[in-house]
């Protein structure tokens, strides 16, 4: 279970202080020049000292392209990528080595596998994401030549600057938002674009919530209120219809120009997706992470004996896991929307002849 | 993409208005001997005429069994089953053919499939959730006779008279409880507990939102807020420590007698999953459901041609999902938290020597 | 496990003389208006009672379809179809109950899930093939679409009348070609063409054996011998080529005219698939199947207590299965090859801008 | 479709002369310390310079160990290694850059994917099999703990000295026996052992053939000669039985010790498979190489123009595979039984209340 997609497919390996994180790409179209210096600049957005409110380990990440490609071409054949583990201190977590540190996943691990990697939450480690970071700028390559684009940003997050001298760490929203997007992905039972995402998104470390269009707010609206009534692009003038919607608060509006369909919507409640399927709108939706589980400031645990305990949490570590987010958020859209958009071809192209 | 579950899986089938809807369970144990009784009483939580609330649609909902058992037992072989569609009334939709209903799938399925089959929703209609019930009733008794146990309830929900006599409808939210469960179910990267819940939950009709213990919530949260303390059950004195927290207002709190583990933690904000991976806590998760978009008021929408139309939707239609919902939110956290734990079964089995 | 196909997926459920036998295909294109006759004679060519050589059960087989479809055209939704059993004879198989018939299923189903169906051999009997052939038909119809055909054929067989006079069964091998094949079929490492092709054909019961091109025989030829030269279509003039190939005994050959690729094979020792990726030759593969292990003869045999005993099978078996098993061939040899086509669509039709 | 297996998986990525060949590892079982001599004496099986029938080629194949282990012991994350690739020598190539050799997948890798890499076969060189080598180790070791071992060996091979001396090269056969087997493994309907088996060994280069048990010669014999006769190991006395049986020329026998059932059969021309379910005997099954494609002496071929050309391909090619594809042979059949052994543990150990 270290593999997300369908077709497009990301296998992800490595541990925090292990030799290496890295991940094998499998069902990615063959011919594509690889843009690296895109891909570098993904990677950068997240990496850890980027900011005050991150942690303060440097790495490198510098990737090293294993296979399936040709200068730099891929050849239709797995691309196996990794970056070498290189500012390592695990003697940072040897103290660490027999506690539990709250809210983290070393309990989880050790009563799931009987042992666990110690070194910096070993497999846990937010570092594991890098990996997402690679297949998604790929991802986001090919999508934008279809006109498919993905922005995220934080829409909510905690005083940083007063957590970090309390020693304290604070959790946040991120919106995001996936433009250009065609009518008809996603799949309408058990493969909802909905339901992709929310998959992909609950596979970052600290996600907690998940809603797509205006989400939690829908469950207090009225029928009449959250419906987005269908229009025809030609016929209305778009410009009016979005002034009269446009005041409507914490709406995630959209227009989406989609030539072959001149139907949309009003407004966009849905968050672009209707019945698990994308309506041509934008898809819109919000992730919940939860605070940064390591404090400065002292906590009282046990350890694996059960014996009480207090720690302060050495190693590198965020105040704020927000900022490096959005990258990770957009990633993983990036990856579940280009799966669905290769899940959509053959049926849209498999010329039977028309019988109805 | 009908099919849900790794190992014990549902394959759902059927329109609102054809032959039959139903499923196919592959992966259920041998030698259990269904309880019939319960499942006929859960497929009664779901009915459509159970209440004020909901549609008018009378169905018998007698499931026909149409393989896998010998004298009601399991055979290890898929479970066929399925329910006739019998009060159908197309011609309710024949003015509805040519047209998309705001907030509905008539649009998208349109657009993904060339067609729809437009009587009752067809298979967008909220009937075809039967066989999950089916399958999650199934789950739940494996799942009853390992001590684990599943609620659902409505945390919130509109002003169902009001939306009634304005002929609008109204949406809510279930939360869900899962009690009993052993530690280490969930795979950390692609497969937590979370993401699968997640994944599923969104697979049902209308859904929106979900969040995990404290959700969206711990969003505005610090970390010192948040983490949950480790302590050790027996030396602490239970009583005491529930005492203690259980002031502390929207946190879902739980002790889980799991005998071999003394290790707890004194709040549950986390649901029961850190780093993916059950900690012996309940697992607590809520689910936001938009209101149902078929209002008898009427409503601006257009035609297939792009024309502007006036419906006002006919058919027997709900006023709110949500008292039928909780029965389906049961049964996916049924079949999620089944097909986790017999993914974990054989790690937990494989009498490796020890080495550590 | 009851499913095959990656995309165009079959899902089969049912016994011998259980309720009914059926499948649920998922990942059908929508808009197919189903050949319901092609479908029925397909069903009439592995009907039981259709020559000496076969069981004398009488069924007919009238496939009920439950899901998929409006007015005979496909939803894309999953199609679900179901056929009664309606000649059971259990108490034929009564005495058969506690009793391991040999190189039967019996006592493995019961080693794998501590009961079986014994009732007609249960999911182990040779009528759970019946929904392979309707999955198959279908198939079909999309491939002929497509220009690829699928024929296949006995090319040996014991001794029928002499068998049936001795109590006695038989087996033989049946030898399938696929025409009109596009190259570039099937994925290289894990899901060769190949690969498919003996899963599929060893999932039919009796299946023993399986060689593609020349096969076992060509582990005795030298590289000299075995190779395929590729040559210009255009340049050589094909008939000569024929001619002069054409004498080469028990070697399939092929030239099949594909307008993109002027580049063909003399010889077909391959049988068609190189690198396991189909080269535009006829795919051609031969599977044994082992006699019938119902005998009317007396056989020696232990109960479940382990007790020695002498049986002579009764029920309505056949003398040999080969008839009945090449349109079992024939139908999964399509549903592997429609997968393997719809597979590659996207990667033929992802209109990435040419970089190489 | 770079991953082999449904719980215990491999995904292997490289190409010949690209960076590195690998593989990674996913749903091993914790805490099971490796045994790297173990893997190294695979590895040198394989190794293309062993002896004068194969390539010249000098690689150390030295593992590098990237994740999933602590200390040399597995933690229940991927475990991903590669091997560098040092003995490159794509100028050996240079001259086949625009050339498709005979019964090779250059032809065929380009018409899916529409470039190659040409550098020594790219993804379809033999070297790729180096990762399914360090897997099959891995479950070895096992499947050695549980007393299930795997033998390969060649039973039929070309004359190589003369072969070598022509210039020419030869192909043969494998048979591969897996002992200790418990009843009961295996999918009946579309993951039987057999199927599983086939599956696997389709995806080894040049495989041509695959039976199981008797295979291909049951397809001449009558059903009671192919029958396996159910006797009880207890009151039989096995000596007797097995001197009775022995002369059976060409005909797998075993005898499997398994202390939980007294039933075995007399003969086994089966294979150790009944409905697709292990019964206890050894598994046995052949596997048909076709002569290595790759010959010194000139051939006749056409460029990617379609113009005429004669090769004497040069690089460093083995004369035959079949000394190295023996343990190729046992390391997928280890990776398929272990994977079997894996999802059979649940349902053997879900402690449900027997009801029958």
């Amino acid at each position: 279970m270290n593999t997300i997609g369908h077709i497009f497919r990301l296998t992800t390996f490595g541990e925090s202080h292990g030799a290496a994180i890295g991940g094998v790409i499998d069902g990615c179209p063959s011919q594509l020049k690889l843009d690296f210096d895109f891909i570098d600049s993904e990677l950068n957005r997240r990496k850890t000292a980027q900011s005050s409110t991150a942690s303060q380990r440097k790495e490198s990440d510098r990737v090293e392209w294993l296979s399936g490609l040709l200068d730099g071409v891929t050849l239709g054949t797995p691309i196996a990528f990794m970056v070498r583990n290189e500012d390592c201190k695990p003697e940072d977590y040897e103290n660490l080595k027999d506690v539990y540190r709250p809210s983290h996943a070393d309990f989880t691990y050790e009563q799931k596998y009987g042992l666990r990697d110690w070194r910096g939450g070993g497999r846990a480690s937010a570092r594991t994401t890098l990996p997402m970071v690679v297949a998604g700028a790929i991802a986001k390559q090919i999508l934008n030549e279809k006109g498919i684009k993905i922005y995220a940003e934080v829409v909510c997050m905690g005083d940083v600057e007063l957590a970090k001298r309390e020693g304290d760490t604070v959790g946040g929203i991120v919106e995001c938002r996936i433009t250009g997007v065609p009518t008809g992905l996603g799949e309408p039972m058990f493969g909802k674009f909905s339901a992709e995402l929310a998959h992909a998104m609950f596979s970052l470390p600290a996600v907690k919530g998940f809603e797509v269009g205006d989400g939690f707010a829908l469950a207090k609206m009225k029928g009449s209120e959250s419906n987005d009534t269908f229009v025809n692009r030609v016929d209305l003038g778009l410009e009016d219809a979005r002034r009269e919607t446009n005041c409507k608060e914490n709406s995630p509006l959209s227009y989406v120009p989609q030539s072959s369909v001149n139907i949309t919507t009003l407004t966009n409640h849905s968050g672009g997706i209707q019945g698990g399927i994308s309506n041509g709108n934008d898809i819109v939706f919000r992730v919940a992470f939860k605070p940064i589980p390591s404090l400065a400031r002292p906590q009282q645990t046990v350890n694996r004996a059960g014996e009480p305990i207090e720690i302060a949490v050495g190693g590198r570590h965020d105040v704020c896991a927000l900022p490096r987010a959005v990258v990770l958020v957009e990633a993983l859209a990036a990856m579940v929307t280009l799966d669905l958009v290769i899940a959509s071809i053959p049926f849209q192209s498999l010329p039977l002849t028309p019988k109805v």
